[in-house]
């Protein structure tokens, strides 16, 4: 098991990790972009991809096109968990 | 716009892509890949985006770790063309 | 086979394609990246194997980790064929 | 500093790692993949790629068309360490 995050570490969502929004009816973080194309948008998942083997930590995730849509949680915490957020973290830094 | 298939293609959709199933309540046909681990599930998600390109026609495809579901269907046919059929085949070729 | 470039084409290399060097002792191009980390030269690697499948024309090319070196020639023009002048070109729209 | 290995580790490459090859002049491994296309060679880059991220030790390697070189060493060893032998391993079961 791994421990859930903190109601402490849960208020500091919206200003840590202000692109995700939480998930209705489910503990967990989404963000969605929209890239110029394809090639742009796989140019991203790849390097999401690597984010997640270095982390051991893996995204729920869709693609459409230009378009990806991430869905954070642990599935081990039973919700968001602080690997969610390192995760989100460090893919947020990826476009910033 | 593109043509969609015939009735005489639709036909052969089961022995020609018995691999893939038609889905409900939309015209497009799914598939579902497990594989051992993240590592072996992208490593396919990129042969997939790399024939993608190639064909110029795009799957709607998620993944969950060692999971991948791919669903193929064209917006400008409106549902099936040939193209869903031409990429499902050269997605099958990849795991022969 | 596939036709050399011309004279013509050749002489706008310079100012086309100003990114590229000409390789001593072989007709080819190259170009080298450097990336904040291996990471972000992957991201690239990999839209650039897109384009590549896209064009049907494949790049040589290495990695050390944060450093990218592609060259560019054609086996059946024995040198540069307008293959490269298109890829290259492509190439250099995803870091403009 | 990374330490480099030791005699009895390197008496064992010939044994544990057969497929690698010492490279003349430099300490370290080289081997070589073909693959049927450039497809299956860049997903097999991909994987690499992703181990890498996760060992965080990175190959020195090139690509030309459906055939891959990686060469491994470590630069803060002066050679060969522990790191290229557990990535070389890593790698060889991606094709076991």
């Amino acid at each position: 098991m791994v421990a859930p995050i903190t109601a402490a570490e849960r208020a500091t969502l919206a200003t840590a990790l202000p692109r995700w929004s939480l998930v209705p009816d489910r503990d967990a973080l989404h963000q969605r972009w929209v890239f110029s194309d394809f090639n742009a948008a796989f140019g991203f998942i790849t390097r999401v991809a690597l984010l997640a083997e270095q982390h051991q930590h893996h995204p729920e995730w869709s693609n459409v096109w230009n378009r990806v849509d991430i869905t954070l949680t642990t599935h081990d915490a039973g919700g968001l968990s602080l690997r969610d957020l390192h995760l989100a973290t460090a893919i947020d830094a990826l476009t910033a």
